[in-house]
């Protein structure tokens, strides 16, 4: 990380504590591990004119959301927050201002959170702006929640609504962070992911790492408002249901839960966020849709692939 | 990360083992960490026509350097290498065996060092090529080693030679993992870190957190074949010796010794890489060189500054 940027931001830190033992400026950061818990770990990498677009959104909102997508991963395995790592490649037409920017909306998300902002590495080069974080967790005594454990009988939970999450929600929503924890510690939950890519499409991926299927209700999906103003937006479009199916970056829980457990945990109003069930796992392989009459159909998983290839 | 290439990923990788708990394909990875020790973490971020020009270097090539300057830092700090993530951005004109590629030469790297490949990241965007790796250690009972620690009367101790990693070395380096933990375990070693930026410049920043000045005797200093090649290649610029001095990208550890220690560490055949005590820590700020004639003048760091800013 360049020397005077590192001295900007040592001062910006909170002050070294507790288990930061070294923090920027060194070859490495150094945690102390004494809770105990094992260590968690993601990364993502966010890239203009895919996860957002330089020359339209505050820089903020970007280095805000590139912490906020990590906190969501390490949410969906009710990992506790720790520590990030960020690195930066910058245009080489902006200035260093850039950073700090970015900087500048991360930071109050990870003092929100608890979490260390350890290190990082910050370049520039002759192409766009890509952010990288990497966030490091440790897990509870419950352990980790995992994508593999939906078992057929078990409900389909979700916090939060869905859809039209481009209207603004994929910069500002909050990773389920809080919630994942308390519902680990207060209830059995036996499956968890972050919903990045599209509700159907992340159902289909949990179904897959659990060996079973599932029956969405259609008419129990919330559907955020932001779906419906999409939908008003583009009529000849996606309906609000099929944009709360669909549409990528919700950021919200998916859980596997007992039946029993997912309603106690839907009247808990401890939680702070609304729960759904929105249907059950079922063991017959694949996405099926019941509809207001009752009527099961087959449902195509929808949402966000990364396409690769000339 | 893609479905299709994490599959092929999980093939790939040695069976899950040990304390990889949850490997790639989860919402993120989960480390046991029985083993005690802290944690430490560091991230690089590498960018095509920096650090590498993918029209010109074979992909595993870049792959395996991602990795290897991870590793780099993790020995600057006499961390043991625990796992890695790695985030890819890539050119939606290359194809997803791109990464493949860039695999291939990261994952034998990751085997010799048993660092778990615990996930990672991989998009396409209309940019160029951009691959991030971040690298999780742990402290042995001996803690880590910091850049601050050096003293005036340490011995300055090198691993290896210096200069004209350009002509190969960047890419083919060996991370000094195991003369890190071997001298950390069986020597007094005030204070490390890797050469990356040019040696010069970099025993100017350690000189700087350790609140010290350092004297270089340039007859000690390791001029590597590379450096000596670099010159011949190009007469009118720096000589072998400048060039040792501040080329970037040696990879090579910079340590602070009791003079006696580093005597007896030079001597230790068990090393398996030369180490050459190539001056000495003074208590007044600066760099100063003593030349042949025992002359001493100030030696301004010189090596590679990331520049920043239209």
């Amino acid at each position: 990380m360049e020397l005077e940027f590192i001295r900007r931001l040592r001062e910006r830190l909170p002050p070294r504590q507790g288990d930061l033992l070294v923090g920027p400026g060194d070859d490495a950061a150094v945690l102390a591990w004494r809770s105990g818990g094992n260590c968690v770990v993601t990364t993502d990498m966010l890239t203009d004119g895919v996860d957002f677009r330089l020359s339209e959104a505050d820089p903020r909102r970007i280095g805000r959301k590139a912490l906020a997508v990590n906190l969501s991963d390490l949410a969906a395995m009710a990992a506790v927050p720790v520590a990030v790592v960020v690195s930066l490649a910058l245009p080489r037409t902006a200035s260093l201002e850039l950073a700090w920017e970015l900087y500048e909306g991360l930071l109050p998300l990870a003092v929100e959170f608890d979490t260390y902002v350890a290190g990082g590495d910050t370049n520039a080069w002759d192409g766009g702006l890509v952010i990288n974080v990497t966030a490091i967790g440790r897990t509870t005594e419950r352990g980790p929640l995992l994508r593999s454990g939906a078992r057929p009988g078990d409900a389909i939970v979700v916090t939060g609504d869905f859809g039209g999450s481009i209207l603004g929600k994929h910069f500002d929503f909050t990773p389920r962070v809080r919630e994942a924890l308390y519902l680990g510690a207060n209830y059995e939950v036996r499956a968890a992911m972050d919903v990045s890519d599209g509700l159907s499409l992340d159902l289909g991926r949990m179904c897959e790492e659990s060996g079973c299927g599932a029956e969405l209700t259609l008419s129990s999906i919330p559907i955020s408002a932001a779906a419906r103003e999409a939908a008003l937006r583009n009529p000849q479009s996606d309906t609000p249901l099929e944009r709360a199916l669909s549409d990528g970056e919700d950021f919200e829980l998916l859980l596997a839960m007992p039946l029993e457990e997912a309603s106690r945990a839907a009247a808990d109003t401890s939680l702070g966020v609304g729960l759904s069930i929105i249907g059950r796992f079922v063991a017959e392989r694949g996405l099926y849709a019941i509809d207001a009459a009752g009527n099961r159909t087959p449902l195509t998983p929808r949402g966000y692939e990364h396409r690769f290839g000339p």
